[in-house]
């Protein structure tokens, strides 16, 4: 489900799950696995990539559908552990965004600490509410502290960008053509780890106080009301018809 | 002094009153009365809008230096009521800025949730300093929360602004020629409402968390300083001198 | 080391150490005294400028390299006092960045209330992570303050930016012809000195709270390890491998 490519001191993280990356429980926990390793076994920063055209849809919607309670809370734990590796991460993560990014798509991305997207007919945003979501806190933080309060009431309407849109209000801080995103990324990760490594971690720890901070508290309780929230009427019928398009789209 | 016009199930309050839209306390206290009522009367999303090329000219200052100490205090604590109205409103508030919103018209589109505004040659921004007003602190920080730190240090020098550069800095979130600004704002509306609502409503509670917080401490203290320098030699001069300048404008 | 020009009630102080205006402890000692002392000399406003191309190279490296330990801990502490003075200053300072604005340079400017630059061939930026510094706490705080959480992330890699990315990042808030850049730096200040300045001062103090607040639990212990850090091996090695290349440069 990831492929694993090396980049001399640089490794890239593929999601690799056809067709479009949708994040299901077991991606979800490869992927943190992945993350938490790569700096024991010599990485010194990390390309997180996607498919050409698709970086990840975001959570596997139909699949999770067919979960129960228990499998649903594990799931949901699962990921903010996810989230929290990466905002935790001892070496640099940069988000290659190789297509479409919506709903947790983005939300990986705003956990790296750069953003590089291919420019292209791509969709990339928080579109939780339009399916019926509620954003939860941590991450309509972290698009908050991302793209600043004004930019972040966006979240309310659920609205999608085109990659254009998207650097405009400083979801992503780069464009480069689809071929060379990944190129891109790597270069971006080479130059970072060719800097003083003392100055350059302990700047970033600084310029990451703020992201890692979304963590101080715990967050159990938020994990907690989220899986709630899953059960009730309104998000599970909005959830249904979600998937009955998706169904109908394909 | 206030039009309502209803569009299905967006309420749009139109503010009224000639020449210049000035608010005076009677203005101030019927559009509070108007914005808490509207939910209950069945509207799910308000558009504030003004008339054509004037949207609200701020506080009514010739007007006000007519009044006493109780009645200036009276004034300025149902203008905060007032904005913490806009805040806490259970529902999205959009403004429609039909012309001119210099002052206390900026001010009241500060505490929307979103600022739609028409092109041409109009001035909207904190020109509080220019007729020698201290920017009240919940102003301030409204301001500084909409367009950042930096970008807040504009109101040092009471600086206004022409539609373009009030986008361009994030007073403001769209243009829209004049014509189409209500119906850019009702549709804004609309699509709002149309929206899965418990994801909608807690998302934009999020949103706004900060903005609610800002009343959080109680505002009875900055009211009383803030109708205590109304008083002072320097205010009494400079609104006396920009009361003159206005009469000489017509 | 500091040329005083007379304005009117608006004073500049000009930093003149040739080549390039690099702070050494005299000029850093000097600098504090002249701020400090300018508002009780008459002075309603200051602009900080420097030589033409120059605005200043920031710390003088290559003379602090000849420092013990003792002289170290008190050029940091100077240089702290500084910002603190600079934060605090009872008056309005510009920044007429006339030239060039690396690291001590730009830090300078960030302290200031409003950055006019020189347009040209320049860089300004901090490039501290460059020269195996890591970037003290109260200066990546007002970075970030000045240009958001998203685009202080770029002292991570410690780049340098052409005044035309600078301002697009929030850097600095005006570009001018070279030949100008003082001449509308002492316009800024004629203005804001002619606001009421009760008015003014008083929303100017809301305006840099956040600023002054870095200062508020003490700096003692930042300084501490600033200063320690100075010894490291890792930042020793690669200042003088800095020091090296500026040599062969000239």
């Amino acid at each position: 489900m990831i492929t694993t490519v090396p980049h001399g001191p640089v490794l890239e993280l593929r999601l690799s799950r056809p067709p479009v990356n949708a994040l299901s429980p077991e991606l979800i926990a490869e992927l943190r696995r992945r993350v938490e390793a790569a700096p024991g076994e010599g990485a010194r920063a990390l390309v997180l990539s996607g498919l050409p055209g698709m970086f990840s849809a975001g959570l596997d919607v139909p699949l999770l559908l067919t979960l129960d309670r228990a499998a649903m809370a594990e799931m949901w734990r699962d990921f903010y552990a996810l989230l929290r590796t990466l905002a935790f991460s001892p070496i640099p993560v940069l988000a290659a965004i190789t297509g479409h990014a919506p709903a947790g798509g983005a939300v990986l991305a705003l956990f790296c600490d750069w953003r590089v997207m291919a420019q292209g007919e791509w969709k990339i945003g928080l579109n939780e509410v339009q399916v019926g979501l509620i954003l939860p806190p941590v991450i309509f933080q972290a698009f908050k502290r991302q793209v600043g309060p004004r930019e972040a009431a966006r979240a309310v309407r659920g609205l999608l960008f085109s990659p254009v849109e998207a650097e405009r209000i400083g979801l992503v801080e780069e464009l480069i053509v689809p071929e060379q995103v990944i190129e891109r990324a790597v270069a971006w990760c080479q130059e970072i780890v060719s800097l003083p490594q003392q100055a350059m971690l302990s700047t970033r720890e600084q310029s990451r106080a703020d992201l890692c901070g979304l963590f101080s508290q715990g967050v159990e309780r938020e994990v907690g009301e989220v899986a709630e929230v899953w059960w009730s009427p309104e998000v599970q019928t909005a959830l249904r018809g979600f998937v009955e398009r998706l169904g109908k789209k394909r």
